[in-house]
């Protein structure tokens, strides 16, 4: 894994932060990873501010999750006072999944009017996949190089930067991640028909091409706007639908829309969506065209006992509340904007490209190696990020959208100094 | 679905419920489905009543995930402070992971020394079937006949109570349920190893039998304690590791022991939990042997961005806390004692089977047209309960724990009722 501590490595830790890791490895299982060659402990979060034991200030410049910044006081007041006053499931009749969802259809093109909620950006990958062989009559699924979707079975193994260890479905095809050069969305989808040309060759009928629509694992691509069409138009004239992951780009983070299919002029088939949905809370969800999610539903109930559940959908709701109120796709808009000038700014030689929209920003340098440097340099900074990409050196700089211009400042000011000790 | 209201059928709703009714439709996706023919519709929750927008209190002999009771005070406050004070991942160290993971491991026996957290049952039970498939490098799995283990693609493939519109996969063998005469464990284990002997004659390497241990959707057989061990060797002989399904019978509901397993004297291999675990938070976990996980931590990292964070857990430990501090599990074991008792007592005919443990109740009846007259006209009386079993014959009776005698005698007064209105 890309920025892991490595267990037995000791440096910098405290005798109390030794003593923590080893009782986690007793007792959790050896899948766990800590990020960091020094890992960081924390016990507080207000904003864009995580805080460790002894009160030490971390600039969050990494977690999408807490989109509407740690611990933001409307959120948790909306989770507290739902759970202080019912959390049932959704056989029984409740207006707050009802006024949610539809809250939820209000962000999305107007053929997409239908919502399935689940926990995870996992289970609402498995959940688009099932419905998309339902309807498809296929089983082909076709992904990038370098994609992440989840970690369920069926969802891991369409998942190829989980590594060797995790091999791919016989079902499953990639298609290379865009190239930030040339004709991008040619290129692109060249790839998604070689892939289409091998499942016609192989017998594999297709059901779905499905893409992070910030291609984040793959080293962040989102220029130019529009590129992913062909490629689209090419799946369905397959006979395969299009799958718009948005567990990372959705939520306003690209700056410019609430999802990253918009910045592409798509209308989806399905949508998935997650992290950010319930700022922390599990909530994820997918939102479909009826006819698309016609066929799985008359074959198969769906029930996902804390999918949708009250304390869920309050949570959803609040943090639709707060990117609203504080406008924090604007926000994300501006202060990327600015924070991707000044980073080309800074001249360095290790630079190599400086991609993304909005809060999602991938630095492109030399190697991994200097990637790992300036993501563990800067970890001692106490500003947080990490790196990405099939080789490694792309930084991933991903803040909760409350970050402002000040807080670009600190980062900024990081960046050099490391770079700068390359 | 057993117990499902007909989309159409008006019976009994208010125009606003039937406006409600109307909305869900649009928005949500056609596989959702509402219990009863008359649907309740909850605003409040509180112990062992729900409540309806008027006011109208139902008495929840129903949801096992309130393990609590609804709203528990405990479980509120742990989940709003946390909530407000930190909600990360897994990647960063923090104590209260460890901690709750030391909590549970304490419950379990001494062989089973690790946890991996995840969000729902369905997730940990697709965990579970990848470390199998990893530990043995088998992919059989042996289910019971009307299964259900979850809903991610390649637990529904195993989950035989979805139904036909739900093909199993074509490595599943299925056992037939245990039966509740003769030489219950021996007769389970002839179907075991009926579906071993056909594995091998297709050449399908076994990987794991998967059974929830009080056979829920099968009917509920609990009786008697150890029938489980021999299918259980018979497995083991033949190269499969042992997954005990703990998300409905763990958590002490069958009133001797912290999980289902320990009734039958057995250690599991993995052990799957979920409902109840965060009492409606979304909360699951897989618990192993770490010569059983470590293969698959070898090859496979695995991260599930809100399983097990800081939130998660301290709902954990606040769910354990009231268990214990309020000796739920003796609750358990003395009130579903008295239950079954009382229900045998009143000697209807309709009634052929009384069955369970603690207080997972099933109530045989001659057929599913009674289950379906019961069910329903309790719930005209206020007194939630549903069906199950291959025949949909068998009342499913699965209250809060917190669940007392008092409530117990308003449940038999309205089981008594209605058994004399068949």
């Amino acid at each position: 894994m890309i920025n892991a501590y490595a267990p037995g490595d000791d440096g910098g830790l405290s005798e109390q932060e030794r003593a923590l890791i080893a009782r986690r490895a007793r007792v959790l299982g050896p899948s766990y990873r800590l990020f960091y060659e020094h890992p960081v402990h924390v016990v507080r979060g207000e904003g864009v501010w995580l805080y460790g034991p002894g009160g030490e200030a971390y600039l969050d410049v990494y977690n999408n999750v807490a989109v509407t910044g740690h611990c933001h006081p409307h959120v948790v007041a909306a989770i507290a006072g739902q759970a202080a006053l019912l959390n049932t499931h959704t056989r029984y009749l409740n207006e707050i999944i009802v006024n949610f969802a539809e809250r939820l259809v209000a962000k999305l093109p107007d053929e997409i009017s239908q919502v399935m909620f689940a926990c995870t950006g996992s289970e609402a990958n498995d959940l688009a996949l099932r419905v998309a062989r339902a309807h498809t009559g296929g089983t082909g699924v076709i992904v990038t190089e370098t994609a992440y979707h989840g970690v369920t079975q069926a969802i891991a193994e369409l998942s190829p930067s989980l590594g060797a260890g995790v091999p791919l479905g016989a079902h499953v095809r990639t298609a290379p991640a865009p190239r930030a050069v040339g004709d991008v969305g040619r290129g692109f989808a060249d790839g998604v028909r070689s892939a289409l040309a091998d499942m016609q060759r192989t017998g594999v009928k297709p059901a779905a091409l499905l893409v992070d629509t910030v291609f984040s694992s793959d080293g962040v691509f989102a220029e130019p706007k529009g590129f992913l069409a062909e490629a689209v138009a090419a799946a369905r004239a397959a006979g395969a639908i299009f799958i718009a992951d948005e567990v990372q780009a959705g939520y306003g983070r690209l700056g410019e829309a609430f999802f990253g299919f918009q910045r592409h002029g798509l209308v989806p088939d399905l949508v998935t969506m997650g992290k950010p949905m319930g700022a922390g809370h599990p909530l994820a969800a997918v939102a479909g065209r009826p006819e698309v999610l016609e066929k799985f539903g008359r074959a198969s109930r769906y029930f996902n006992t804390f999918g949708g559940n009250p304390v869920s959908c309050a949570a959803g709701m609040a943090v639709l509340d707060v990117i609203e109120a504080e406008n924090l796709i604007g926000n994300a808009l501006r202060v990327g904007q600015s924070m991707r000038a000044a980073i080309a700014a800074l001249g360095s030689a290790a630079i190599v490209d400086v991609r993304g929209a909005g809060l999602f920003i991938g630095v492109e340098l030399t190697d991994a190696d200097a990637a790992a440097r300036v993501v563990n340099g800067m970890r001692e900074r106490r500003v947080l990020i990490s790196a990405t990409g099939p080789r490694a050196n792309v930084l991933k700089v991903r803040p909760p959208l409350v970050f402002g211009m000040e807080h670009a400042e600190i980062f900024i000011d990081a960046l050099s100094a490391e770079l700068a000790h390359l």
